[in-house]
């Protein structure tokens, strides 16, 4: 009963400006003797605090005004991704306070090395937050793939080439018995979580997000929730059936749509073999940052690998569009690099197959980039403090 | 507050046996004294009663028990297909006291004759509900296109030909001022709500439905809940470019998938033009019982139709499987007349395409057949009053 309205008390914060003790119990149903004392919890758990200036505009008596505080109040998320591991520490108020990514080729990389790898980048977290006089109450990782959230392992990844990878318990070993709770999810659905918490428009409800480097997949926000699917497997739609014909994919299948929309892809029609850009030790924003360049420069071969990404997009958004009708896709991965060269054709390639004007869809290109499913990780385990409070220790 | 409390104790009734307001009151948490007076209100409004018999089995002192009842109070559901009118009436407790199926090729039948059909069929049911001593509290009407919500009026419904019909102000002003509150929805969504609610295993939280007659539409429950997308366009799945190439659709596209899956693409497969089962003045549960038979008797011309029918299905239900991730698929319309014909090949093609054990669905025939959309509608109507059971008048 005392987490569940620390729960109410905090998520109350969360939404609107600092405010008096009298209008949190007002808001919150709650008498005034239990307010001032879930508040003196929160406050000692370094989640909220009192505001040293007093409020003014308010109408009668000013008293202090409580705010959400949680700034040694850390959340980190990770992305487990073909081409680099990202990792994000974000507080309890949504600030990114440090953010990283690290070049390496995941599928020709032994597992264990990958996940000493994963080890190191959260030890040098742990000692961020520890700086900051913080702690860190859970780490969310992303991986492309199937993921089982009870174990935190993950089922199938084919462009990792990882079949039961037991992430969770095989990071929990490395780090010890002091590692925070690790929590795994499939990268596109952290991606989607991300991108709809800091989507511009509040009344947006419906929201489709497509992570694209080697893979492709969808994260779906439905009516304000998170679409799981039974088992976790919603949003697979690099592996629909609208690529390249007859092309063998490493999912088993042929002509999945990721072997003409995704970062592989783009890359093979856009520069020769042996150009820097296909060098997987060059960090993939480098390598972005040198396509973008060439596009802007009119390097006609990169502008027609756009044009064909544009296009090969178009037939699989159109999909979506049918089955979801969401009212934004934000184009994450690699895409919001080219933004201002997919967006309109595929716009106007959307139009034209509008049966009405309640299908249309606002797309959009990621402002989070590579680190939305990091991002996404962070604000899950974050969002388990929202619930229960007392899963921060006293500071 | 009296109207939520009525609510929380009639939704509680609804799951369980009948128990004593001992019970009632401990399972909502109310008091005994507000749970008796809420008893009363419910028992006058004929919505709940009290059981003559004794409980026996409980520990303590035996009450009488209350139950809900519902048997004089009517939801009104019906469908508007290509090929027919459907009406069914249920009451409280989920029964179906009435239906009917009336065949109209509504295409060629002008609009306003089509509602003044719908106005007889709804003075019908009015009588009906009369009859024994009941009242209906509204009317859920399903339409195969884009509804609006709001107004009760069809946006665009290419199979019927509809543009911009105000179905639901049209009705009223045809039944007067003392008839129930209308509400207009998609078909297949109203399918999918029925579905769900007759779906044997309760554990089941993600369901697809698929109609099928002229149109093919898909109704989505994820996690649950009815997923509309943002202006109720969710679904709209016959229309995915999967189907003919280049052959041209009601709808203004090309290629649609109900070109290939719809009820006419079945029939000219399975028939010589001029063949009876052509003729739409015959009811289509007629019409379809007789191809079943051909079917059963070694027909090849129905034997090959089923066969191409099941290819085509397999193709975009494979599609809807990687998105959504259903944990059940159910195959409405058409197709439960041949279910043993369709779902043994189409399981076996979606195992095929199967990544991991998580993507399996599984897929079943419809068990209410055509009537599933207007008991979909009828349920939302009932919904209403589970909400609100003020909207029933005391009786």
């Amino acid at each position: 009963m005392r987490r569940a309205n620390m729960s109410l008390m905090l998520r109350s914060l969360r939404s609107g400006d600092p405010r008096s003790r009298a209008r949190l119990a007002t808001e919150t149903g709650l008498s005034k003797g239990t307010t001032s004392t879930l508040i003196a919890d929160l406050v000692g758990l370094g989640l909220v605090r009192e505001d040293e200036r007093e409020r003014t505009g308010a109408v009668g008596r000013p008293g202090t005004a409580i705010a959400i505080d949680g700034g040694r109040v850390f959340g980190v998320g990770m992305e487990i991704n073909v081409d680099y591991l990202a990792l994000t520490v974000v507080d309890l108020r949504g600030r990114t306070v440090h953010s990283a990514v690290a070049a390496l080729d995941i599928a020709s990389t032994p597992v264990s090395e990958v996940l000493d790898q994963l080890a190191r980048l959260i030890e040098d977290a742990i000692r961020l937050a520890r700086a900051r006089g913080g702690q860190i109450v859970g780490i969310g990782i992303g991986a492309p793939g199937i993921v089982d959230l009870d174990s935190g392992s993950v089922r199938f990844a084919p462009n990792l080439g990882w079949h039961g990878v037991a992430v969770a318990r095989e990071l929990a070993a490395r780090l010890g018995p002091a590692a925070p709770p690790i929590r795994l999810e499939n990268d596109s659905k952290l991606g989607a979580v991300a991108e709809f918490s800091v989507r511009e428009n509040q009344e947006i409800e419906d929201l489709l997000y497509l992570s694209a480097d080697v893979g492709v997949g969808a994260g779906i926000v439905a009516g304000g929730r998170l679409m799981r699917g039974w088992s976790g497997f919603s949003g697979e739609v690099g592996h629909l059936p609208i690529g390249p014909q007859g092309v063998a994919c490493p999912c088993g299948r042929t002509g999945c749509w990721e072997l003409n929309v995704g970062l592989n892809a783009f890359l093979a029609l856009a520069a020769e073999p042996g150009d820097v850009v296909h060098d997987r030790s060059v960090p993939l924003e480098e390598r972005l940052r040198i396509l973008r360049g060439r596009a802007d420069s009119g390097d006609g071969r990169v502008l027609a690998a756009l044009s064909a990404i544009a296009t090969n997009l178009s037939i699989g958004l159109s999909v979506l569009v049918d089955v979801l009708n969401p009212r934004m896709i934000v184009l994450g991965g690699y895409f919001p690099s080219f933004s201002d060269f997919l967006i309109a054709p595929i716009t106007a390639a959307l139009e034209a197959r509008r049966m009405d004007l309640g299908s249309s869809a606002i797309l959009v290109g990621s402002k989070l980039g590579l680190t939305s499913a990091a991002r996404g990780g962070a604000q899950l385990v974050l969002e388990d403090v929202f619930d229960d409070p007392t899963l921060a220790s006293a500071v």
